[in-house]
């Protein structure tokens, strides 16, 4: 594409960089911010700048937050003995959405992945493991709660991680894989079907 | 959404007010910036405000540019007698994409809609009509291509220019409509198919 001008084309080639967005869409986003009122790219490019500058990660936890400690891992309503370990963000978000856990997370930054030359040093694991030993004496860990996607990296991940944290006697659990709510038999895939039946939910044992 | 830091809550509302970006991807977007290196937020940042408050409009055809008068308009290999009137910038762009025009542009800014409360007024055509009457005598303008949307919009838009342009004893003409290239006669809509009967070309008058 030829651009008739030189500040488009920086705002094009930059704004396709972001992911799921090409050179059409950022043409398509460039012309609409150049159609608002001024005010409104002010107000985009000060956000970007300021989450990128000031944000900070918990330190406990390693989710984002505004401050040293995040809001959840600050709180005393939540189950310290309880630790759910994600692989970023999104998913503290998608969990917590779901109003059913009450315990507090530990974000991983990603999964083990030999292909992307991630190994286990790349992730926050060791600090996993620092934060249950090092733990205060009136609230011990309890369980830890692998909730990791259901991929080849994510059960990898989950596998090293069930085998460190047993190694601390620390019971281990992962969360359900089975047929989504509102799924119907007939569409759901063989392998899920298949898993589904293996960890089947025994009634009577409730 | 509830976010664990008011900075990523910030930068994803604006991003969202982006056209076609909802919550999800604008959390996707967000989360993509942290993870990568500061520089490229400051990049993009940086390219968007100089785009805001630098660009300017050529003062021809109301074609985004980097200076007073844009780069097609200042050409002298262009056909000064050859107007090609569009809707906005990018048609400017797809058009100059298909190497088939080498006239002059005009920018509308916009099409006739009076369920947007848009006229004739909030469009560049007094300037086009201007722009006609007092172009230099060596090179007076010799047609005016409509080349806008095929909806009744552009087609509003189209016959309201016509009618003002045939007034000034100028010759003009639209775009073709018709059956795309590649495009099977059997799955072309009635009215498509049925203008491109009406609007023949004939092969004997080449």
């Amino acid at each position: 594409m030829n651009f008739p001008s030189k500040l488009i084309e920086d705002a094009v080639t930059e704004i396709s960089r972001l992911p799921g967005i090409g050179k059409k869409t950022a043409l398509r986003l460039a012309l609409h911010l150049l159609k608002q009122n001024e005010v409104h790219t002010e107000a985009l490019t000060l956000a970007l700048t300021r989450m990128r500058s000031e944000i900070q990660y918990c330190k406990t936890c390693h989710n984002i937050s505004d401050a040293e400690e995040c809001s959840i891992c600050k709180s005393h309503r939540r189950d310290a003995t309880l630790i759910c370990v994600v692989e970023d963000i999104r998913d503290v978000l998608a969990i917590e959405n779901t109003n059913q856990f009450l315990g507090k997370y530990h974000v991983l930054g990603g999964v083990i992945s030999p292909i992307q030359g991630i190994g286990p040093e790349e992730l926050k694991i060791e600090s996993l493991l620092n934060r249950i030993d090092t733990v205060l004496i009136d609230s011990p860990i309890q369980e830890v709660i692998l909730a990791l996607s259901a991929t080849m990296e994510g059960d990898t991940t989950s596998f090293y991680l069930a085998k460190k944290l047993k190694e601390k006697g620390i019971k281990v659990s992962t969360i359900a894989r089975g047929i989504p709510v509102g799924g119907e038999l007939e569409f759901t895939d063989e392998v899920t079907l298949g898993r589904s039946i293996l960890t089947r939910i025994n009634y009577s044992s409730d």
